[in-house]
């Protein structure tokens, strides 16, 4: 077993469903001091994070990452308990195997071999790990970031453990990641009884036109690096249950995935110009969970995929689409953000697996990214 | 107290909540049997019928209705109690003094009053009553009228005693209704998640633009009787509630009221025509409560407006507004069929009352239709 696969072991076997950390952090740290990192703990309200930095000097190459995972549903469907970690035919099995136990344990070996090699390194390597990515994501990664500000410590290039690679390790990495802007919209009429129409007023007679201009509208036309923005409704609701009364309000749910050509604010703008243009009596709360980000090329992007090519000589994808990830809280700040790590696949679902060896080969490509960067 | 009233009171004084009689058809029959009238008992389920006729000739005379009530609600928030009929000020309190127990008591006596004066009248006067006009109405007043027609036993003239008048009695009879039509619309689409739109079909989306085409159409003018016809969403549900998915698929509930300019055939095929040209991929469950009926001037009509004017000096007004009524499944027979009763403002509400005196002027009208009709 190589030390990777060795903690990686040891990281899924605790039962860290979001927000327990059940000991992985105090394991990682343990490490990393004995590497010559200083630890900080940051615990925000029930959510453990640490801050663990080697080194004082600029460039500040940091590894982002969580320890905490999403349940594993009814554990007797899991071919093998998903907290007691398996390798059957060159697989490795378990709950956070994926996502992202297995990237935190790569990047410590990888900061262990390259601090080894490399003792007086250039700059410094940090780690910002939370507990809370798969949660609420309030006390976690925003909160570390936050504290980091008020302090003026400026992080310069993160590497983002989320599994990126689709179906072999470093195939694709994400050099950014779309904006998600959600929005529960009330459209008001006026209640009454389908026999007497003219007394009421309905919402969903007045909000179908402008529903069906939101659903038509394009609302850019993507970039390079983003596909174009998105607007879905999730969910709409109006109606007593009765057969004969017409609803007195209508609540409707969406969502847009943006690119970076729009900004939160100029979404906003034009939604209110549509529901405006159709005399809508309506209000809406608006919740911004991300503002879209981009790294484009330079020095991260640069050595990820030199590093990439050298150790699995594969021509990387830089690729902005899927969901959010922590590294929305980081971009913000002005570092330069990439997530490399295995292959998603079966992240979230029973049976949660990678190709163990990939593992390894994700180690090597972080610590000769820490060469390219830092020696 | 007269007559009328004291009727009243006792069919009132009687907890018949629908489906239950509580004995207020066996009192009206007894009165009936007194007058020459051959009773015939009509159960279906748990639903008490009956159906009564005095003489043998053309033209049958009816008078219909229902001893049915709906529920008191809170009895602690009446005035006074429900059952226990009231009169204050000139008004009669209690559940069913307007609908449409006072009516019950009016054409009793009216018929009374008209066969003692008359004892050899014209033709064949007819009760038909019901205890599940305000239920689910499936064992009542369809079922004697499938009964009477097995037999072929046809009812020319039929005055239904719902409180049709507005502000004093017989300001307003109903000589019409408009039918109505229910429909339970699915819109398929194709579940997915909101960050990736490509794999997923929402179907919110796609039915926008129908919906919105729906609630602009001018289905038709109405006509001389009828308002336009009404087109209503009164429900419309998508979505799992999560923010992050798209759902697979929309119900919407809609309702038509419509004239007679048109059939619940005729709305099926342009809703159809509709949904199709927008390229839905649907499934509807449509439910007609009642096609629209219609009682043009003619014998029952003149005779009641003479009969209202003579009585209380009012030109009534003709109307075809409001809900559904047992007169649906009577006028298809081919009879003429008319709603005249007393004010309907407080029906179906807490303290509903009526002017007491009003059921005294209803007796006279009733009487005076049937000395026009078959004296
Ligand atoms: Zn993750
Ligand atoms: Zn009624």
């Amino acid at each position: 077993m190589t030390p990777t696969l060795q903690l990686a072991f040891d990281l899924i076997a605790r039962r860290s469903v979001t927000p327990d950390d059940d000991g992985c952090q105090a394991l990682m740290m343990e490490r990393l001091a004995a590497a010559g990192f200083n630890n900080e703990e940051l615990r925000f309200e029930e959510v453990e994070n640490f801050w663990s930095r080697r080194g004082t000097e600029g460039p500040l190459v940091c590894f982002a990452g969580h320890t905490d995972v999403v349940p594993t549903g009814p554990e007797g469907r899991w071919s093998y308990p998903p907290f007691t970690p398996t390798i059957v035919d060159g697989l490795l099995y378990g709950r956070g195997a994926a996502d992202m136990k297995g990237s935190l344990a790569a990047m410590v070996v990888a900061c262990e071999n390259f601090v080894r090699k490399h003792p007086n390194h250039k700059g410094s390597i940090a780690f910002l790990i939370t507990s809370d990515e798969e949660g609420p994501a309030k006390n976690g990664t925003v909160k570390v970031v936050e504290t980091l500000e008020a302090r003026n410590e400026k992080i310069d290039m993160c590497i983002v453990g989320e599994p990126s690679s689709t179906n072999a390790v470093g195939d694709v990495v994400k050099n950014g990641r779309r904006g998600s802007l959600g929005a529960v919209l009330h459209v008001h009429g006026i209640q009454g009884h389908v026999a007497y129409p003219h007394l009421a007023k309905n919402p969903v007679h007045i909000a179908a036109p402008a529903l069906a201009e939101l659903a038509a509208e394009h609302w850019d036309e993507g970039n390079e690096f983003f596909p174009a923005t998105s607007f879905q409704i999730s969910n709409i609701n109006a109606g007593t249950g009765a057969t004969n009364v017409i609803p007195g309000e209508l609540e409707v749910v969406f969502n847009f995935r943006f690119s970076t050509e729009l900004t939160a604010d100029i979404l906003k703008e034009r939604t209110h110009a549509i529901l405006d243009k159709h005399g809508l009596s309506y209000d809406i709360d608006w919740n911004l969970s991300g503002e879209p980000f981009l790294t484009a090329r330079g020095p991260l992007v640069e050595a990820s995929v030199q590093a990439i090519k050298e150790v699995t000589g594969r021509d990387t994808e830089l690729s902005t689409a899927g969901g959010t990830s922590d590294g929305r809280f980081i971009a913000p700040t002005g570092a330069q953000v990439l997530e490399l790590g295995p292959c998603n696949a079966t992240i979230h679902k029973l049976d949660e697996h990678i190709v163990a060896e990939d593992l390894d080969t994700l180690t090597v490509i972080y610590e000769r990214i820490l060469e390219l960067l830092l020696a």
